[in-house]
Order: structure tokens, then sequence, then C-alpha cells
């Protein structure tokens, strides 16, 4: 790795031999080198989870001029934190994640490995991007999302992000983007979360799925909104979570 | 169950057969009817994640009035989405998680499986609360909480919370507390996380450990300057982690 040449960290939640990590990669090259450190298999839903009870291990995939790629037993946020510990030989000057199969807006950047990477490059300094689509395919095209990767990642590259807030980009399933919004975070919930099933040997047994409900589904200012209507959806996301509005109140729970 | 008293589901990262788990359910046992979903083994850091490619198992494990105790093999959060949706034949009144043996103040809100138990509940608009002590050892004497515990868990049956809040509260390890402070979530990050270690068949591996440093040590204002000076801890966290105010900053990084 040059010492000159910008540093690019990538992760992601559907694994190292992700089509679209791997795609994402090829949209950067030219911009820096890049390190891959992502899982070993898929880790969706995995969140910002670390790896307690149990080591990780890294393995060292590939390597060639500009673009290392390791694999990890551990988390999203496990193979972020090693690379930045164990793997690099300096700070990364930025940390992407994706492009994930499936988008992460709305609350999903709770629930998303994906945003995991991020949230955990955030914590570290690291100037970090989250990149999802909409598209799950295993196979999806994701070439309509390059110029806005490009654009995005020389923009963070040359003026770097406020501390401690990251951004989750979200694309719509369509080829052509109607423009780029900065959006809210939705808020909402999944319903009808379980699906009941009986296993070969009669005993009971629940698959997670559900369907997603927007507490306020037209309001035009989330990045849910902007999915919906064919806009690519850039959420801030800061790292501090606390209520602050809400002091006053709780002072009143604790008398 | 019955139908006119308060409804409490509680749950945890570290096991339904932990005794902080087991504890808590003792301490507002008198309050409501209880029912513990919670994890079939110790979950310690699995964050708000969900199990998307297997599926679960629920298991009753006991049954007297006034107290149902179910184990499930998913995540934290997989347990009070189930419990929701499969368990409970209505929306509980409350939902608590803990007493986590370890705290989870500062950034350790997202890493913390304890409080993706209760992100989840104030997802699903149930008032959702986080119990956490210093204290780790498995066999931790928590009873100076419970006069705190009890007073915190009245006044959100009786008041409720705001919606899409929830509140993380977290114990010194001293016996007697200086008093309760309502706190911002501190902002630091864990360093020298990994120790590389070499198997039995000379390969490498690595366990995940680290120091906390808090951002700004010295701010009395954090959840983490009061467990510092015995006091309880009371972080209210809110679900939006949008970050409004570089709203003007990110539309220049897409110009």
């Amino acid at each position: 790795m040059s010492d000159t040449r910008p540093l690019i960290l990538i992760s992601n939640d559907d694994g190292f031999d992700a089509k679209g990590i791997n795609d994402l990669a090829e949209m950067v090259r030219d911009l820096g080198d890049v390190v891959i450190v992502a899982p070993d298999g898929g880790r969706s839903g995995a969140a910002v989870s670390i790896t307690s009870g149990m080591p990780v291990r890294l393995k060292k995939i590939s390597s060639e001029p500009g673009l290392e790629v390791y694999s990890c037993t551990g988390s999203p946020c496990d193979c972020v934190k090693i690379a930045l510990d164990s793997v690099l030989d300096r700070q990364p000057d930025i940390v992407l994640a994706g492009i994930n199969h499936g988008d992460n807006a709305s609350i999903n950047v709770l629930y998303s490995g994906t945003m995991g990477c991020v949230i955990e490059g955030m914590i570290k300094h690291v100037p970090s991007v989250g990149f999802s689509s909409c598209k799950r395919e295993p196979n999806a095209d994701f070439s309509a999302l390059k110029p806005y990767v490009r654009k995005i990642v020389k923009n963070v590259l040359s003026l770097g992000l406020p501390p401690h807030l990251c951004l989750n980009v979200n694309f719509p399933p369509c080829e052509e983007f109607k423009g780029v919004r900065v959006c809210r975070m939705d808020e909402g919930e999944w319903v009808n979360e379980w699906e009941r099933r009986i296993d070969p040997r009669n005993r009971e047994y629940f698959w997670l799925t559900g369907t997603y409900k927007a507490y306020t589904p037209d309001d035009d200012s989330t990045d849910r909104w902007a999915l919906n209507h064919e806009y690519v959806a850039i959420t801030p996301i800061q790292l501090d979570m606390t209520a602050y509005k809400a002091f006053d109140q709780i002072q009143e729970l604790i008398k």
C-alpha cells in the first residue's frame, strides 16, 4: 500500500465475496488504495454487534496492486475494528460499507450490519459512508449508482465530514434517479414479523419476516419517501442518541 | 395472565437464567404480571441485531401465577419482537431489560444487546427501560438497585414516556449511590481492542478486549461521569439518529 494515495477501507454485511462490495471497490479503486475487510459470509441484520464470547479469525484472500482483500469470522463491526487495529498500518482516509443488497433507510439504520461498519468508522474518527440499494438480488446491476458513489467518495475525501457524524446513502431500485435529497431518517416499525412453521419432526419454529410501516408515510422529508419517489437518499446519522428535549420530563420520573 | 394488572415484559442479553434478569423480575413482580422472554444463553454485544438467516425457536421454561418464563434461540431484539408478536396476547405496559451484568453507558448503547431490547420496545410504542450495573460478576449483589428500579418502573407505568424515546439506566458498582442524574450519552471509543493469540495448532486468532476512552472525560453532563462519581445515570435515548444540524454541510457534498 502506498503512503501517499488515499487509503480506503471497505466492509459490508453480505460477505467479502458479495457482488455489492466488489462493485463498490471497482467504482472507487482509482481514487486510492483499497483494503476490503469483510465477513466470511452473510451477516444481514447484524447491527453494531460485536463478538464478545468467542475469538475471531482473519484470513487474507487476495492481494494485488492497490487492492487487498481479507475475510473475518466476526461481525461487520468487528471487521472494521480489526482492520483499524490489526490490518492497516495507518488510519484510513475513509470507511465505506456496501453496496448493500437491500436498502438500509429508516429505522433499518439500527438493524443494519452495513451501518454497523459505518457507525464504527465514525466512532473511530474516520469519515464513513454506507451505500445500500433497494435491489436485493445477489446479481443486482448497480452500475447506475457509480457516478453518485464516486462523487460522494471524492467529496468526502476532499472535504471530510463533521465529527461523530456518518452518512447513510440509499438508492431506489430504478435505473435513473430523479436527483439526490438530504433526508431525515424515517421512523416506523416492522409489523407481522414472524412466520410460524412446523419442522419435519413436528416442532414449531419461527422465521423473521414482516412489512415496514412508516409512522408518517406521506412526510417528504424522510429517506423512505425519497426512495419511494426515485430519489437517492442521503441521511446524515449522528453518534449522540441523547434525547435532550426530554430532560425536564425525565427529571419528573425520578422525583 | 390478568387483564387488569399491568403487563411487564422483561428481556436481556445475558440469558433467561442470569441472576440480573431474575433479580429484576423479583423487584417488580408485585407491580404487575411479568413475562420473561430472553435468550437461551449469553448474547453480550448483540446490539439491535436480528436473526435473518435462520429460524428461531421459542421454549416455555416455567409458569406460575404472575410469572411466565420463555427462552428463545434468537438475539435479544428477536426476543422482544417474538414476545410482542407471538407470546403476549396484548401489548405490554412496559418493556424492561437487564439487570445487565456490566454497564451500558456511553457509546455502549450501540453495542448493547440489553439496549437492543429497549430500542425494539421503543420502536413498538411501548415505554421501555434498560437497567445495567457496573458489577459484572455472575453472582453480583444488585439489592442496592431495588428502590431505584421500583421508583422508575412505577413512575413510567403511571406517567409513560414521550414517544420514540427510551431510558438507559446505569448503576455504579458501589452499594450506596450519591443520587440520580439525568445525563447525556458520553461519546468516546474503545482502544487497543484486539488481543492476538496463537492456538495449539499454531494458527492466529483474535479476542476482542480493549479500554474505553471518553472523548471529553471531565464533562460532568455525561453518563460515564455520573457512574465514575457514584451517581445513578439515567440517559434518555431517542430513535431518531438524524444529524439535522449537518444538513447544509451535507448539501455541499452532493453539489
